[in-house]
C-alpha cells in the first residue's frame, strides 16, 4: 500500500439531509429519498441550483428483493428532476452509501465532476419480518448461511466469542443499550426516540389500561434482564440487542473544496476515507475483530494524518449492541477486549471523553440498509456544525468525527473522517 | 455542465480477461469470474503482482434475484485472495460493469489508488426463461411494468416507432442479424458461434437424421422471414432479433498513465467516459432515441476531444438488433433515421467504413447483464492491439474504439473511448 494515500483535489460536505426513519406503510423509496433531498437542498446556507447538480451517487442494498424493483438510480434521478444526468447505484450491503459517498469524493477528485449527490435507500418494512431477516441473510458470507445463519445469530457467535475471551458479559452490553436509547430520546427523526425507562412505563400504563398484572422492575437493568420484556433472539443478543427493520433515505451534497465557500461558509472536509473486504466468520482471523474494519481505518487514517486518539467522536454500525464494542475496538479507540470497560465507565456516552453513536445508533435510529453509512455521516455533520440540538456533545471545541460502516459480517466496511476548519 | 470534462491523472488498460460466454450449469460466479481473472493476469505483457491491485470494482445485476445471494464484491475479493483490499459493487441493471470500469478510472484518476481490478458477472441461466424475463423486467421503468411491458415488448414498441417514422422494416433488422452472426462465427468465446447459414445447416440435417420434412430456405432472409424458424417474440422482435440468456464475466486492470509502461508497452488510454439517465419510455424525447446515451456521448466526446467521425470502430449494446440502430444513431455515427440504411449498405461490416459489434454483439455473444459493459470493451482491447485474430478489423491505423452500454430502457446509458498511442 501507499505510504499515505492522497486524492488529487479536496472534497467538502456542504449540505445534508434526512428522512425520518421508521416503518412508513403510506411512503415508498421516492417518497423517502425527496424528503432527505429536500432537506439537504434547504442546508445548503447560500443555496444550490439543482441543475448544478452533475452526478447522482445512490447506495440501496436490495429493493430488488425489498419492493422486486431494481435499477433504482434512475429511478431516483427522475424522481428529483436530475435526469438525463448520470446516476450510479452502489451496494455492499449495509455499507452501500457509504460507498456512494466514497464515489462521490473520488468522482470529484478525479475532477471530472464538481457538485455530486450522494445518498442512500431502502424499503424494508413492506415485507414480512421472515422475509426480511431471509433478504438481509443474502448479505452474509455463503459460508455463514450454509451454517444455517442468519444476523442475529452471526453475531451472537461473534458475542459468544467476545465474552468467552474477554470477561465481558450481557450485563455489559446493557451498557450500550440504555446509553444508544438515552440518545435517540433527543433524536426527532430516531424510529425509536424513547429511553429504556420511557419503555418500562409505557408497558406499565399498558398493563394499567388493559387491567393486566402491572409489571415493576426496579431499574433499567432489571428490565433488560427480563425475558418477557427482553426475549431472547439468538444466544446471547435479546430483542434490545438488535437494530430494527426500518424505511429510510439519506443524502449529502459533496462539492470541490475550491468551491465549498460558494455554497456555505461552514463546509465539512473529507479528509479520511477507507474500505476493506473480508470473508465474515469464514475469514482468517480471531472472531472478535473484523478485518475489514481494520483495512478501513487504516487507510481512512493514512489519508487524514490522524491518529485513532485524534477522533472526538464515533457513529459506528450498531446493528447489534456486541457490533458497537468489535467496531470501536478495531477503529483503534479502545485496545481489543476493552471495549466493555470503557462503555461501563461511562466514556462512550455524549458526555464521555469519546463520544459513540450520539444519534441513537442504528439500534435506536434506525436501520434503513442503504441509508444508513449517510445517516451516519448525516450525524457528524449535525455535530460538527452546533447542529444537534439537546443532542450536540458538550466540547467547544469538536473539530473531527468519523464514522465506520459495516456491511454484513465484515464483507465490506467503510470508514471516512470529517473536519471543520 | 463544464465545457470540457477532465480527469487530474490518465488512466490505462494494461489487462484483460473475458470467460466464454453460454449457460453452464456447472458453473457459478466465482467459477466464471476466476476464468476471466486468469486471462486478466496472463494478459500483462510484463506480469502483475495479484498483490499490487488496491481496489476491486464489480459490476452485477442482481444475483441477489438470480441465485439469491447478494453483497458479491467481497465473495469475488475473496476467491480470487484480494481481501482485505476494497471491493465495491455498481448496479445500473445492464450497464453495471461499464460503470465499474468508470468508477475504477475515477479512483486512479482521483490519486488514491494506483492499480484498479474492474469487472463484472451475472449468473442467469439458473434460473427458467420465465423467471429470467421477470428478473430482467425488474430494471425497466416502473411505470413500463406498470403497462404489462417486459423487454421484448418495450423494445418492440421503440421497433414500431422507428419503423413508422424512417420507413424502415424487418428486413433491414434481418441485415444487422445476420452480420452480428458473422462476426460470431469468429469468435470463440461467443454463446453462439454460428451464422445464420450454419444454423439453417444444422436445421437441415438435423431434419434430415429425424426423417422429418426437410426444409428449404433459399438464403438467410427467407429463413429470417419464416415464422416456424424465427418466430415472433413481441411484435415487430422475432427470435433472432434478441439477445439470449447468458452466464459470464469479464474484467480488466487499470493503472495509472505514469505506470502503464512498468506493465505493458501497448497500454490502452482511457479517454473518454460519459454517462447519462433517463425515464425510460415514459421519458420526454421521441420514441426512437436514448436521452441517456446522449449525454453519456456528450460527456465523453467532450472529454476525448474527438467526434463521432473521430472513432473508428463500436460496440453498442444490442440487447435487440432495433437497439443497435437507436445506439448508432445516439452515439452520432449515423443521422437518424439513417442508421438502418448504413446498414443495408454494408458500413457496419467488419470491413465497412464504420464496424459496429465486430464480437458478435450481445445478440452473438451472449448478455451475462452484469458482464457485458466490460465484454464489450474487452472487444475494444482485442481490436486496438491486434488480437482479434479472424475477427480483425482490416485497418492498419486503429487507434480509438468506443463502446456504448445501456441500462433498462436508457435508464443508464454509459460511453467508453480507448486509444491506442
Amino acid at each position: 500500500m501507499k505510504e499515505k494515500r492522497k486524492i488529487g483535489r479536496g472534497v467538502c460536505v456542504v449540505g445534508a439531509g434526512m428522512s425520518r426513519f421508521g416503518m412508513f406503510p403510506d411512503k415508498d423509496s421516492k417518497d423517502l429519498f425527496i424528503e432527505a433531498y429536500n432537506e439537504m437542498i434547504s442546508s445548503v446556507d447560500k443555496g444550490v441550483n439543482p441543475d448544478d447538480i452533475d452526478a447522482l451517487y445512490l447506495g440501496n442494498f436490495s429493493n430488488d428483493y425489498f419492493v422486486h424493483q431494481a435499477h433504482w438510480a434512475p429511478i431516483i434521478a427522475d424522481a428529483i428532476g436530475h435526469t438525463p444526468k448520470p446516476a450510479t447505484r452502489t451496494e455492499c450491503a449495509c455499507a452501500s452509501s457509504a460507498l456512494a459517498f466514497k464515489e462521490g469524493v473520488f468522482a470529484i477528485a478525479s475532477g471530472f465532476y464538481d457538485v455530486v449527490l450522494v445518498g442512500g435507500m431502502e424499503e424494508m418494512s413492506k415485507c414480512s419480518t421472515e422475509e426480511v431477516t431471509a433478504g438481509l441473510a443474502s448479505a452474509a458470507f455463503p459460508s455463514e448461511l450454509v451454517a444455517g445463519l442468519t444476523f442475529p445469530g452471526i453475531f451472537g457467535v461473534i458475542a459468544s466469542a467476545y465474552f468467552s475471551q474477554y470477561g465481558c458479559t450481557k450485563e455489559d452490553l446493557f451498557n450500550i443499550t440504555i446509553k444508544s436509547h438515552s440518545n435517540a430520546v433527543l433524536n426527532h427523526k430516531a424510529q425509536i426516540p424513547f429511553t429504556i425507562r420511557d419503555i418500562m412505563n409505557q408497558k406499565i400504563e399498558r398493563a394499567m389500561k388493559k387491567g393486566t398484572p402491572v409489571p415493576h422492575w426496579k431499574d433499567e437493568k432489571e428490565f433488560l434482564r427480563d425475558p418477557k420484556a427482553n426475549p431472547m433472539v439468538a444466544y446471547p443478543m435479546s430483542l434490545y440487542d438488535c437494530c430494527p427493520i426500518s424505511d429510510g433515505a439519506s443524502c449529502m451534497l459533496l462539492v470541490s473544496e475550491q468551491m465549498a465557500r460558494q455554497f456555505t461558509d461552514n463546509p465539512l472536509h473529507v479528509v479520511g476515507i477507507g474500505q476493506g473486504s473480508g470473508a465474515g466468520l469464514q475469514g482468517s482471523g480471531p472472531l472478535t475483530s473484523l478485518e475489514a474494519t481494520k483495512q478501513a481505518a487504516s487507510e481512512a487514517y493514512k489519508m487524514s494524518g490522524f491518529k485513532p486518539a485524534d477522533i472526538q467522536f464515533c457513529e459506528v454500525h450498531d446493528c447489534f449492541s456486541i457490533a458497537e464494542l468489535i467496531d470501536m475496538e478495531d477503529m483503534g479507540f479502545f485496545k481489543p477486549g476493552e471495549g466493555y470497560k470503557a462503555v461501563d465507565e461511562g466514556l462512550t456516552r455524549r458526555d464521555g471523553s469519546m463520544p459513540i453513536n450520539t444519534s441513537g445508533g442504528l439500534k435506536c435510529k434506525g436501520h434503513p440498509v442503504g441509508a444508513t453509512g449517510i445517516a451516519q455521516i448525516y450525524e457528524v455533520w449535525e455535530q460538527l456544525r452546533g447542529e444537534a440540538g439537546e443532542r450536540q456533545i458538550p466540547n467547544n471545541d469538536l473539530r473531527i468525527g468519523a464514522v465506520q460502516n459495516l456491511g454484513g459480517t465484515g464483507g465490506t466496511s467503510s470508514v471516512t473522517i470529517l473536519e471543520r476548519r
